[in-house]
């Protein structure tokens, strides 16, 4: 390749996370599709039987330095606490009002924001069942893949194929256009739940959600949020504003006392 | 998907042809990947140990069909004998004068040829050792796959999987099988100004500006609202919660008084 083809910040690429793996085999697999092109940032998060799992190095052959590098969490919340984007991949709608990305847009968008120093993380399920709802609602937007929707079944190797191509093959071309991008970073997965947390206590204290709808109704307001792909500085703007609200009715409230 | 969406031709798809296929869970796993992308027509030269082959079935869980109806050929040449354009694919230089394709491009040129009627076949080779040179000869041009150089080494199936997904992805235009797309119309300028309002009378009735600052944490925080893109829902959700936050203050001062 020449200097023109080289890959910008290759040093910055996203992260894949497997949530809930199952077979040893896959998980090798995945490190040799990753391997193909040019990603080594793997985390697994609660693989079954617990890690290192046996059958994983041999399917992985050629490519277990991914593997021996592998980081392990405990659940999805923490594999993603310090990323700044985060995609679920799913084949069926889940009832949610996430941006839907196909692999090759999401490749853009993560090209993007790994060329202005943010971490992405891209999440795939278990074999059987996916991801569960409460991990889809982690991410910032959905991938789905564009599948005969006949046989849309495919392997978590493949999935994970056909995400590393469409990455691998947008960085290694010339330099995409660059639009105004906020001047602070984007806040992690730490700080938007930790603010989500806080809101949804004070609408809770507030009366705010008629008796069964919580869930819904949370779930529904946290994806407005997601949509916003909040900076560090916006958390701050935006809980400032909440205390500021809810406040004023403490301290009125602390005066009578 | 309106007929504009219609993949175009749809009758006429590329063919896969597998030349000298060694493993039967290599050729069932084809098959698999031809139908998660909507082909359907394999033809498979000098299967090692002949056809049917043992295990191939198993593979192709789901995609029997696309086995059942493989033709089977002695060599390359009676394969490739009634089709008017033929990729080989490569994944080294093999000192031919061929123009080379990444799989997006040779998508695009597949397309091209089967709008115009005409029969295209793409040529996998064997899995240790890929195609012969008399094999690629045939070939009008290569196909070759974007992988890091460090780790080349795509199976079978995969290099199927990537060629049928640039084809769908293409002939489909990325009908994805589902959308994130909001349920409800974008709010209208009147309806998210009349929000703003609201929502700056509250902040300054709770003191949120300091001096001076308001004109700029007004402008900064309106913009935080406009990049979300508001729908009607999202206006009348964010405003529901400003409101129940602000007016149990409200309602305990009343009280109080």
């Amino acid at each position: 390749m020449t200097d023109t083809d080289q890959p910008r910040n290759l040093s910055q690429k996203p992260v894949i996370i497997l949530v809930g793996p199952q077979m040893a085999e896959n998980i090798g697999m995945v490190a040799r599709a990753m391997a193909n092109f040019g990603l080594s940032e793997l985390r697994l998060v609660s693989p079954r039987g617990g890690w290192p799992k046996k059958g994983a190095h041999s399917a992985a052959s050629g490519a277990t330095h991914i593997l021996k590098d592998a980081a392990l969490y405990d659940t999805a919340e923490e594999a993603v606490a310090d990323l700044q984007f985060v995609f679920a991949t799913t084949a069926r709608e889940r009832g949610q009002m996430k941006r839907v990305y196909a692999p090759a847009e999401a490749a853009l968008k993560t090209i993007e924001r790994n060329t202005a120093g943010q971490r992405v993380g891209i999440m795939f399920g278990r074999e059987r069942t996916g991801l569960e709802n409460d991990e889809v609602a982690l991410a910032d937007a959905i991938i789905t893949f564009p599948v005969d929707p006949d046989f849309s079944s495919l392997n978590l190797a493949q999935a994970v194929l056909l995400v590393g191509y469409e990455w691998y093959k947008n960085v290694t071309k010339e330099a995409l256009p660059f639009d105004g991008e906020p001047q602070t970073p984007p806040a992690n997965k730490e700080m938007v739940l930790s603010f989500f947390e806080y809101l949804e206590s004070e609408l809770e204290a507030a009366n705010f959600y008629p008796p069964d709808k919580k869930p819904t109704m949370t779930r529904n307001m946290r994806d407005i949020f997601y949509r916003l792909e909040m900076t560090e500085q916006d958390v701050r703007t935006l809980r400032g504003a909440v205390r500021v609200l809810v406040e004023t009715r403490r301290s009125r409230k602390s005066q009578i006392n």
